[in-house]
């Protein structure tokens, strides 16, 4: 079994966990941007949110919203970040959230990318227009 | 009524709004990492992911699929990056998930910030500890 998530998700590759029941799996990502992040996993290999089954994501995100609240109690912090990357800058090809303590002054002020801006308003509602056509064309 | 969000959801502020149910609503960031980012949020006001009322959880993270794979679709992505400020970073204190197309060759390598390392192997048990103990301490 090649995905190294599902290995530790069936304990042959060991991982400092702290969540774990039939859905899902949570343990230390081990380079942390701050002690205490957390890789929240679906025990089924799936490998990006939209992959998740529908019927899963109420009792996956309820844990991650017991991980956010337990790493900002365990870790003394003042909020979180929660975050998802698909595909692109994702490193394991199985669906994980990072759960990451922030602190005020943590260094990290603001959003961390450059913002940017629409080159105009004609620009802006076009591509407002090909997203709502994408939503409308999916099947529920 | 204060809340920036609020004032989108009930249309008192004008946004370029690409999705819309009774439970949440999604529109375009003005202020994009690239164009195409959306904003999701909950129509009712709550302030971070860990106070989205559990019920919620589901539909609202199933919007969110539903918008990755639109924006991948309508902007031609490779991917996409879902995030979550709670509290620190977090511009509106109103819950908003940032959904946003990203590309191979997007200039946004690996993850964004320096990631660090555990002092050494206690340290990192240490910090599971605290976190698997606040777990415990929850109420479901």
């Amino acid at each position: 079994m090649a995905c190294l998530f599902c290995r530790i998700a069936e304990k042959s590759v060991p991982a400092d966990i702290v969540y774990e029941d039939s859905l899902a799996i949570a343990f230390l990502d081990h380079r942390p941007l701050f002690p205490g992040h957390l890789l929240l996993i679906p025990q089924s290999h799936v490998e990006t949110l939209a992959d998740l089954p529908a019927s899963d994501t109420g009792p996956f995100f309820q844990i991650a919203q017991r991980l956010e609240r337990a790493i900002e109690s365990a870790m003394e912090a003042d909020g979180s970040f929660v975050a998802i990357n698909n595909k692109v800058s994702q490193s394991v090809p199985h669906l994980h959230v990072h759960v990451v303590p922030r602190r005020k002054k943590d260094g990290l002020k603001g959003f961390f990318w450059p913002r940017g801006s629409y080159r105009d308003d004609a620009h802006r509602e076009s591509v407002a227009a090909a997203i709502r056509q994408a939503i409308s064309a999916q099947s529920l």
